[in-house]
């Protein structure tokens, strides 16, 4: 079973003029494909950005590698080399002009898909099979909604946003204008709210009536739970950047910029400055503040709140200093122990 | 973009009527909203039921603040008051209010659905577009199975339940009463049962023909999976409360009135007993008891039996006493390190 | 509610004859279901494998035991026993014949779905109601694609291969053949690939234009993600399960026969290699080699590289024993504190 060939065509000078970057080798050489350092053949266009694939960067047989300066002191097998301040942003733009060629979902609303005659779906915009818009939504201009998705009453897709299939937008929700969501993805399911009786112990549902909005340029990866807040908005802050399978909580807002990564998930009315970095699994209890620039690393559980600028790890978090230090003497407590028991030895205290 | 406004009209007096509660003010001021207490305005209903938000509530623009008598003491800027016992669960009956007069889905089953012949659906049910009822099952009366939802052969919807869009039920699953399943969970996928060859390393499927049992007025969150038994029931004891990304596996079972708070998992065959806290990303090996009224704390990892009463933390997780302890003492490592340092100095032992 | 009845009618020594084992008792006793140690009755075959449940096997009501031949020392309350080496692969034996005589989806396209005219439906294929298979892309012999799954352009669904109701399959990605994938999957999803403006702090999305190929005999849970690569493809060996809300970053390989237990995840680039273990929740970063066998213990966060046949434990994990004597000192903190008090006491240096 195979990958996809990219359809791609250009000379060594051309790409060079596209990234911006400086060539070595032969300027007409022609360039057919995209493929990784390991794969790339004597067609392809490949990049090193990672020194740690320095060696794979070294011996690719790649027909051109894309390099940052500092890499002009290794020896490439490659014919071609480009130079360029990011290699990874520069293939990027490659990758920009192969995803520009690709086909995109059609305008029109599909024969199979049922859109209340109270929704409002903009001439240029697009409604996938079996998908439902309900009463009162609106999917404006360029907006894309595919195949098998819901949009609740009086939710909203805004310009150019696109969501994959399967996704599920409960009614009141605002998705702004460039968003993503990718597949299987919840926003506006109920937050998580109950009350309960301490002589009997039930739990009483409290209705959750507000909203979420998801501001403009956010991407919304797959799988992810995105609650409605309990009264006003749970907020996504334009820019921001989730991964799948995370998760937020009722009353929750982020800032601009703020980058979820995998599995980690925010419990109900913390507020996120922007540009909060949390990284795979982590977690963040509720009510809590996390100023701009805060970095959570993986796996770590902020339990209070983390000022601005600050990295934090661990369970529960520290500052992310004291915590490798922690981390460091935890791995030397047999040493410790050992120390302890020579030294009332020598003292005669042994029992 | 902007919350969707919450209609409602009520005095203050009709209010502290409806909550029970003993209100200061003018007893004909008028409330045509509810809001929190950053967001409320002249005409909107708050409450104050955290300490952390004491400021908020002193300086929360609201025309009438939900307020436990222990906040007497303070100062609001609030022209109105309304004293209670538990402001939030005041709060929730507001809620409640404004819940009942919004639209539910209407009886009838969707000309978009595919109802097997074979199925049952109450004639007060109702069935949405593009959702699958197969043969054998059965959607109770006052059930409602959302737009693409998937109800297999022999499965069962109970009176009053709701299915959100994109839940799939699969066969011979049961659902009881008055239970609330939100968007894209999957019950009764098959467990995760292999036998593994210990030659060739290979994993052979062991079928899963057992089912689940979700009881009376379960609530489920989005993008939830419990796996059907390997033989029997997985059971989800009535009341019992799971939010979103929650994995229980096969032939879990757990009791009555039980939080499994977000992106929490229970390994397979663990019985839970009555009001179990499994708090957020929390996890709990396989063929474990959890007595009643067992608390796991965020992120612990439970790999041995609790007994009822118990709360427990940490990874793998300790008595709470304890491991808060351990982490306090863990914090002072430094601190050991060089005490341990000065004192052989101190004794001319170093080195 | 309760459990479905599975079907089934085999007399002790048939039974004997199926599972390849020794039978005790009256070789003529007939049997008619199946049943755990504890819900068992007086026609119900029931199996004894893990030690854990010796006090419910030889309580246990079932007409017939299965047990291990370690077994025979102990006295059962079961008039009948079969003696085998492997209890649990031999109970999984009589669950293949059950599972054998259900019901399969019936070959063919459900007249609710939509399959593009340059789609290929194999004729001894089956798509569900309301399921899209869009244009290109291929249902092979045998294979089924349940209702409301999404496959998209140019993917492939492998002979006898299974995709439950509700899975998305995403542009040009394929699956082998015999494999099988729950409910709510999402294949093929983008990478969580941007690059970062560093004066702006702006994130710009890399096109995510890979594939992901699942190989033969794989079994995914339901509700996991697996992310298409950014180039080339994202790879699940032959043979691998992975369970529930399992998270896969792009261009992650797998090895053969991997296990990937519930609401683990697997970073960007990361390659593991045949027959590894990640327990639930465990986590592994980014660009990281783990090599043949590797065993990863529940919730650990592995940071770098682990060599062929090690098993890890810990965020950040370490090779297992230091790990497990780690915190076996790390519980006896208080006693090294306890001590160091005392010594210092003990030569007047206290303060």
């Amino acid at each position: 079973m195979t990958t996809p060939r990219l359809p791609f065509k250009k000379t060594v000078s051309e790409l060079a003029g596209i990234v911006g970057g400086r060539a070595e080798g032969d300027p007409s050489y022609l360039l057919t494909g995209v493929a990784g350092l390991h794969e790339a053949g004597a067609q392809d266009v490949s990049f090193f950005g990672n020194p740690r694939y320095s060696e794979a960067a070294v011996n690719s047989g790649a027909g051109c590698l894309l390099l940052p300066e500092n890499g002009r002191a290794l020896k490439f097998r490659s014919p071609n080399r480009i130079f360029v301040d990011d290699p990874q942003r520069a293939f990027g733009r490659i990758l920009d002009l192969i995803d520009e060629a690709r086909p995109k979902p059609a305008a029109g609303v599909s024969p199979r898909a049922w859109v209340h005659p109270q929704a409002r779906v903009a001439a240029a915009a697009s409604v996938g099979d079996f998908a439902v818009v309900e009463e009162g939504a609106s999917v404006e201009e360029g907006a894309s909604v595919g195949a098998q998705c819901y949009v609740g009453r009086n939710a909203r897709v805004g310009k150019d946003s696109r969501l994959y299939p399967g996704v599920v937008l409960r009614e009141d929700c605002l998705v702004g204008e460039r968003a993503i969501v990718h597949s299987g993805t919840v926003i506006g399911a109920d937050g998580f709210g109950f009350s309960t009786d301490k002589k009997t112990g039930r739990h009483r549902k409290i209705p959750q009536l507000g909203n979420v909005v998801v501001e403009d340029d956010v991407e919304i990866g797959a799988n992810v739970t995105i609650d409605r807040a309990t009264i006003g908005s749970t907020v996504i802050g334009a820019g921001t950047k989730i991964d799948n399978l995370v998760q937020i909580g009722h009353n929750v807002k982020t800032g601009r910029d703020c980058l979820l990564v995998a599995q980690s998930g925010v419990s109900g009315s913390s507020h996120l400055g922007s540009r909060v970095i949390l990284a795979g699994q982590a977690g963040i209890a509720g009510h809590l503040k996390l100023g701009d620039g805060v970095i959570v690393m993986a796996q770590s559980g902020v339990m209070s709140d983390v000022e601005k600028g600050n990295a934090v790890f661990g369970s529960p978090a520290r500052p992310r200093m004291e915590a490798m230090k922690l981390q460091a003497l935890y791995g030397r407590l047999p040493e410790l122990f050992d120390a302890l028991k020579a030294l009332k030895e020598k003292l005669g205290f042994s029992r």
